[in-house]
């Protein structure tokens, strides 16, 4: 029983163990949809009704999931504690502890299930690929994300000093300033915040000549490494 | 009779049949503009009437052509349920059928002609080049594609939790938040949604610096591939 | 006499040459800089007057230039008809046609005349890389401009008929829907024009994924093409 | 004494010199998030009183290391007048200084101190590569940056004359029109400032086709330079 049980939850290989994965993903993704599909303003009692009960069935599976990964687990403990363990634990705990509080929040960890995913994706040759450019390119990258964050400051600071006399509603304190500052370097510039007086705008433009290059070369970077990574494999 | 023909529609090398292609090319692009102008809000309607003596102009070569296609053909029944024989019916049927109904969204199938244009680039070096560059980084744009799906759901759940309290009105599901998650991720950023929050605001900066990695290495990832399919070609 | 004007304006090696092509491009960027001032709403009489004298004197300057290069040519047909020619004629003549006529619009056809500071870099190894990494992606380059304006094309027709019905005012035609095409797909988003149905959304979602690429693609192909012609100059 | 001072502040090997480096870094970190908060709008007295006491304690560490690091310096007066000697005094001074003025902005100057941290990376292989990586790039970014405030200049102008008639009040000059180039050409785009007239329209289009390459090929060569960099270490 419990080798069949071994088989199929921990197995890739064999056909059952195969189809229970994919049976396990698409329920995540149908409880995420549900979810999500909850948080609609105006839906019918009769469609909550419905999502209420697809709710009861999905914490079913999951609870018996979680319960055969620890029957077939050689080291139970291990398992339970283990990150697995925990995300499967939080992925139908909020359910049984319902007591009246808003307990949704919690039910957000299915998410974290989603990573099972990527366990398929362990062995594949892109996956790998991916592992070793980080690795080649972990230097740069950690070098950059300090450089854009000194950046960021020194943006944030400086458009304070340009703006607040200007719009001190706006860009009320250097935190403020920072919001503008994330906005702008990423490119989003959703609009809300901006430069109005010229000292601002000229200090914006040459803020964006350092800054773009800062957010754009890391990506340029993991792209050259994994082919990089790809030329080494074919060596 | 059906030689001439079919040494006119079938081959490129031909000064005819180049001649044809060019021809049936300028009368698709033509005809897009005719349908992009018959939009227009306020137009006369003397350029109505042009614009529908076009249009009868247009479908006649389009059908004189469809039905060219047909006879050169050698299998007729294989030409006339390929991809290209169900495109070239499309962009002339609606015209015959209209019979009161608006079927003007079928004459957008017109555009799907525009990929004859592509037959011309099949034997080119840059479109060969290009299917070897996907195929080399195939796995890796699965990976993700998958990875900035996950992390769109995450932004549009979290930014929920941050926002909906605030901002009832604009975060109002996960489904507007996910909007949201679009808009920022690609950095389009219109301005009609964006958080007010701090907490909406940190977790955007969060965000922003694992997503627009995300968003952005592919293209890097495609570049790349392609200058290794270059090399290829060159041993 | 001809023989030191043609030594000072055509050759770059001697010290007198150099010193006067410096003179005339700093001469260009004044002159784009006072006209750049009077487009200024409220400027006072005093600074106008100071502008249109720097006027008078910077025709002058480039009027003495043209002559020059005139007499110092071998075949003045030729250079004056030639494009550079051309160029200096246009930022002379609407000082002197000025009859009442706005001609500031031809002033900026100075602005072409920053085109001789391109000269001294002719013959510099960055240029010439770069023009060889063009003729390296020159193909790739056509195919993607041919894609990104098929799929603008596409995107305006897809939202025109998402968004028309809800917005009849805003995306009003296929020619407004491709403006919001353009801001999107290069991602500026202005916040102009933006979809609000759950169809619009969806559809610029995937629009978004299709597109970015082709809009991104190009800037890492010619980076890649850079770094190859780089490596052949090494060779 | 000197000699135990030298071993504390110069040495990064010691455990020492090592422990005072981490905690002058803390302490950097830490005053400039203390500055931050006190352009917060509406910030309690009791706040107000002990980030003033947090001012006056990390400038008295500041002051000390100041001195020590003049004590334990071979050549004094080089040290004074070097570029980290004046930013070391700059970070102090306005503290002394304050007589009523506001010299909140050279506080400031605390942030240069940051650029000490770049002093541990100094010897770090990836800063050696980021190094070596400029200068392969030089000449290109040199070249780019040309181009792009060509463009920039460009795209101001033209703007200026489609816009002008149309929005006086936006774009009211060449230099509002610039404005307008910088935030469209990074893709920012705020949407205070937006071409409406249909010429305006497509050369907005025809401006970002030729500029987003402009603004975001030296990203990509960076990273393509970079990867070189990699490759000629490894040789």
């Amino acid at each position: 029983m419990v080798t069949i049980l071994k088989s199929t939850i921990e197995c890739n290989d064999t056909r059952l163990g195969k189809s229970f994965d994919i049976f396990i993903q698409v329920m995540i993704v149908l409880s995420l949809v549900s979810f999500s599909v909850e948080t609609l303003p105006n839906i019918s009692d009769e469609l909550r009704t419905y999502l209420y009960r697809f709710e009861v069935f999905s914490v079913s599976i999951f609870t018996f999931e979680y319960i055969a990964r620890i029957i077939s687990a050689d080291d139970k403990k291990k398992f339970i504690f283990s990150f697995f363990g925990i995300v499967d634990l939080f992925a139908i705990l909020p359910f049984y502890l319902s007591t009246g509080l808003d307990l949704r929040t919690l039910r957000t960890f299915r998410l974290l299930r989603l990573v099972r995913i990527l366990k398929l994706a362990r062995y594949s040759a892109a996956a790998k690929r991916f592992h070793r450019a980080f690795i080649i390119a972990k230097e740069e990258l950690a070098l950059f994300l300090f450089a854009a964050l000194i950046i960021l400051y020194l943006a944030g600071v400086g458009i304070y000093y340009f703006e607040f006399p200007a719009q001190p509603e706006v860009f009320s304190s250097v935190f403020h300033s920072l919001w503008w500052a994330v906005a702008t370097l990423t490119t989003v510039g959703y609009g809300d915040i901006y430069p109005i007086t010229v000292g601002g705008k000229i200090f914006t433009f040459f803020i964006l000549i350092l800054g773009l290059g800062v957010v754009s070369i890391p990506a340029g970077m993991v792209a050259s490494a994994l082919s990089k990574a790809r030329e080494m494999e074919d060596d």
